[in-house]
């Protein structure tokens, strides 16, 4: 359990104040959001994170890069800053879909690869790692051109292990034959473990439907355990995009998911 | 356009005998669906595309095999059977998805290729392909644990390629970083090439939001080269399975298939 950490996104709707104060009661990490982070100030909540005691276990998110435009490595590199100035040591990436109908996708995986190359530099003096998401693949063409967790351990294979790492989230990667391979290739990248269950039928939209810990089909321990096969210690995020878990009280979806996260995972 | 067939779940609420007509008329092949065959009667239907001069170019489908169980085996079984009197050279598996929780994915994997090995013979001797399609990710839960068509290539690699084979269908595989790699693996094996665009946002359920030709992100030249440059050279299917095609005249939605076939794929 002492591994446990909360994706603010799973109480989306929750005050991030007192979602920091619940992990801060029982040793948990917590992973933020920027646009929250934004709201309530990015020095107040880094003072917020830091008197609580509470590890910001990730920053979500950047990415966005298949555009190929200049707002987004501008505003990724503000990303980075707001991640080093809370001392959250992972910047989550969602890489971007497909920008327009004339954009191949190995135009826009290209794209991805661009962005990387410039600002990994930048993350590594901040101290920050880039951490590149693979996003199930019904993301490919709106939010993720990056399907696999192979895929993104080719994409950071150039740079420095410390410098840009691969989120393993059991949501996105659970249906795939290589992804146990991949989680043991990926050794020393594993910027983050996050964990979300896998649950039909899909919502309108399928942004929203990640299921309870223990409510779906993954095998979290098959996982927990290629994980740390593969070095990775460090915490384990429970991010849930689902709309009937945001329409509940923050304190009682933490409590269960607690809860599950005993039962299931640890 | 000589290589354009409708399945005909694209038109799935037009008679069937109006859609073998229609493709009679110029000169295309059609996908029988077994529910609308066993309605008209297995003969009767043999009958009506024989003297219409079409040919079945796949009944759709057998699979399903995940559960383990012999009712499954026996009523594929019945669709080689129905394949081969229809004159269709292919029957499209549909593999099945996780049947209960406690039945991990290996193991519905491991129960698809005994599924395999025990029905190849029998479709050997039928003269029917069994076409083993890889379904997109998004359903390896409850319809189909084959996710990739590498994966569908592995299962059917012990086979003799003209036993057992793969489909190609772009709505399933576009996505997918190694693809073209696994269309080259496949030569010899494709039993059948079908198209169908990916647009979002996919509906509730997911299962009824293929989009027409041309409505969105799939490069159906690029995967049409590749299944020609691995040898391919049979009909090319248009399978949508589209509520909103659904609700509009069969007629209509056929032509409109055949002209956006000829822009876009041909």
């Amino acid at each position: 359990m002492n591994r446990f950490a909360l994706n603010h996104a799973t109480t989306k709707f929750w005050d991030q104040r007192e979602a920091v104060e619940a992990c801060a009661r029982i040793g948990a990490g917590i992973g933020l959001w920027r646009e929250p982070v934004a709201a309530a100030g990015l020095a107040a909540t880094a003072a917020l994170v830091r008197d609580a005691g509470v590890a910001v276990t990730s920053l979500c998110r950047g990415g966005f890069f298949t555009g190929g435009d200049r707002a987004a490595i501008e505003d990724n590199r503000r990303a980075i800053e707001e991640a080093a100035v809370l001392g959250a040591p992972e910047l989550v990436l969602v890489c971007g879909g497909l920008p327009d109908r004339d954009t191949g996708i190995d135009t826009a995986r290209a794209r991805v690869a661009e962005a990387l190359a410039e600002l990994a530099p930048y993350a590594g003096e901040a101290g920050v790692r880039l951490a590149i998401e693979p996003l199930h693949p019904m993301f490919a063409s709106d939010r993720c051109v990056v399907s696999t967790l192979e895929q993104a351990v080719e994409l950071a294979a150039p740079f420095p292990a410390e410098t840009v790492g691969v989120v393993v989230d059991t949501y996105h990667v659970w249906w795939d034959p290589r992804v146990f391979d991949a989680i043991a290739s990926a050794a020393g990248r594993i910027s983050s473990f996050q964990v979300a269950d896998w649950v039909t039928p899909l919502p309108a939209g399928v942004l929203t439907g990640r299921g309870q810990l223990g409510d779906g089909c993954v095998d979290f321990r098959r996982f927990k355990t290629a994980v740390d096969a593969a070095g990775y210690t460090g915490p384990i995020e429970v991010e849930l995009f689902n709309d009937v878990l945001w329409s509940r009280p923050g304190p009682e979806v933490f409590a269960e998911t607690v809860e599950r996260f005993a039962r299931h995972v640890a």
